[in-house]
């Protein structure tokens, strides 16, 4: 194993672009899909489901750990890998975003912010200090810097006050994360819908020589085609030698087409938030399992998948057990859609290795535009 | 493959049974714990787990699957082991419990039950023609007459009244069941707390000459010690070559005193349900794992368990996942508790052949007595 952080490109096709990143706990190819396990747990799957999948790093929400079971408490119980039993990279967010969007009574200054769980309303403060705190606690492999993150649309003014904040508190974090070889503290483009405001926010970053970068404040309400505009204006100002991490995006979608303008990573809470909706992932776009059509159709979702459960449960079952709320429709709905983004990341990873990045592309849109297969 | 439906008594240790039920589908070792798969699934436990415990056989729910999804259903889409991927032996009860228990509107009479489904209100009708006509259409292996419980307490007249109506359609059900020699029909024994309808009932049963026999009606709401004075008086009255099913029973207590008297099988909701609401079966009884106790608590429920979650698991991070209302507590709770229940079912056959029974139960008894360790 590694013992330093680093980032490796190994192709590109255009300007996607086949890497990994190594660190003391293991390798991350990318592009890569990073599972979101929220509270410890990637909801409704073992963690050897996760690994088998394929992921390579799982995200932490550092909000939620933070609240319950606490950071502190991780920590005395050997950190979060420990905890949840997962021994492979893990990233943190840095829990800003969800104090914004989650907690009441927030109450935000240069400082950092105060505000009250949304579980029992104890009061808690987090500055950049004490979310890299936190980050430490948890003993995360790569630690976000704490950002305010702009809800779209939004003033000019509004977005540009945010991004500088989160500017001078990439300073803090920077400082506050110190030297730390095996890991890494990313820095995070902020600005809007403002291409002059992403310009700016990612060459000021570029100047912290960070270990890593994300591209923040997207897919937070406004259209796909401000997000990838946004995508071709901000990745020609991240340094090529430095992973960059697309922030809780996102469709397939919109994976395929960030891959295409130089994004390496990505979290989402789709596959699994979706799967316990019944809704499935599928090369043939998404399938809602509640619809009747299913009741009495003994087909698998995908018999040419590679994951056992997409190739082998009747479609008929799965329209059961979501009908009857049984806890394992979530449980297989979860699986086979994690395991349809990893196959995602995986086609798009080698296409990019043998330059028909294009091709994959174009065929897996054709998958998803011919629509799921037609009942008997 | 055995070709007919057959009992073997291996080995006794005083009215304790070691025995196998051999049949089309696979072997059950006596006695056997079946975990209640209701609606086509063992509540959040995948399949391949229930086997991995060392389930040979599982419960389904007649009630459940004829109105969701429809038992006609089911046979059209290859029967119940096909569409919950269950090859094994299944047992489904005849429906009359969760009727009586769950449905609206009912009405009974001699020639069977009418009544409206707790989840949509359709309207039913349920005799034991039809009952026996529901399970072969879910193809179950061992299937079961349909009868009248009665919970309770309740007058004597009332207990005659539907134990002699439940042997009516006890041979009812034999006649609707023909001659199927790799599937079983079973009896159920009624008559409430009395010991003298019990044996008329056993009695009644027996001159039926089926394949086997359940003991019902107990476990409804009297004292432990009814129900085992009434096993104490109905075992001896049924034939040893045939194979004794005590329904709906219960805890590890509850079975071993019952295995002592010369019970065969069991089913019960309790480990998966339990499981579900924070509740752990060890060898040193039930554990809360919602208690603050575990919050801090780094050690497994048992690090001298066979089944890798009871060893591998801290208290911590369960306590977590309950409190959290996670949907991985539930599903590791779950299979917690049946692996509990299948190793202590393991612990009873290996104590029978040879001839430790007695000691067994003492030990057994003595962890549970201990109670949980202590916290460090």
């Amino acid at each position: 194993m590694a013992e330093t952080f680093s980032f490796k490109l190994l192709a590109t096709d255009g300007k996607a672009r086949r890497g990994v990143v190594s660190m003391p706990r293991g390798e991350i190819r990318t592009p890569a899909f990073m599972p979101v396990g929220t509270g410890g747990t990637v909801k409704a799957m073992y963690m050897d489901q996760v690994r088998g999948v394929g992921a390579d790093i799982i995200l932490g929400n550092t909000y939620h750990l933070m609240l319950r079971p606490g950071a502190e408490r991780v920590a005395r119980l050997g950190g979060l890998h420990e905890f949840a039993r997962w021994p492979y990279p893990i990233l943190t967010d840095s829990g800003g975003f969800q104090v914004m969007s989650l907690s009441k009574l927030r109450k935000l200054t240069e400082q950092g912010v105060t505000f009250r769980s949304h579980i029992d309303g104890a009061a808690y403060e987090m500055s950049p200090e004490r979310s890299i705190e936190i980050q430490g606690l948890l003993d995360s492999d790569i630690q976000m810097q704490l950002d305010e993150c702009t809800a779209l649309p939004a003033k000019p003014t509004e977005i540009e006050r945010a991004m500088e904040l989160s500017l001078r508190w990439a300073e803090r974090c920077k400082t506050a994360f110190g030297d730390q070889p095996g890991k890494a503290m990313f820095g995070i483009v902020q600005g809007g819908d403002s291409a002059a405001l992403r310009v700016r926010s990612a060459q000021a970053l570029n100047a912290m020589d960070l270990k890593g970068y994300a591209v923040g404040g997207l897919a937070v309400g406004e259209p796909q085609s401000v997000m990838l505009e946004m995508l071709d204006i901000t990745c020609p100002e991240l340094p090529a030698a430095k992973p960059r991490y697309l922030m809780g995006v996102g469709t397939p979608d919109d994976i395929l087409k960030s891959v295409a303008r130089g994004i390496d990573m990505f979290d989402c809470v789709m596959p699994t938030r979706n799967g316990r909706h019944g809704v499935a992932f599928t090369r043939f776009g998404q399938v809602n399992l509640r619809n009747a059509r299913h009741a009495d159709d003994p087909r698998p979702l995908d018999e040419e998948s590679s994951w056992p459960s997409t190739r082998d449960c009747a479609r008929a079952y799965l329209h059961h057990l979501v009908k009857a709320g049984e806890t394992l429709g979530a449980m297989l709905l979860s699986e086979i859609n994690v395991a349809y983004y990893q196959s995602l990341m995986q086609g798009i990873r080698e296409a990019i290795a043998h330059g028909t990045f294009n091709e994959f592309y174009q065929r897996t849109r054709e998958g998803w535009a011919r629509g799921d297969i037609a009942p008997r």
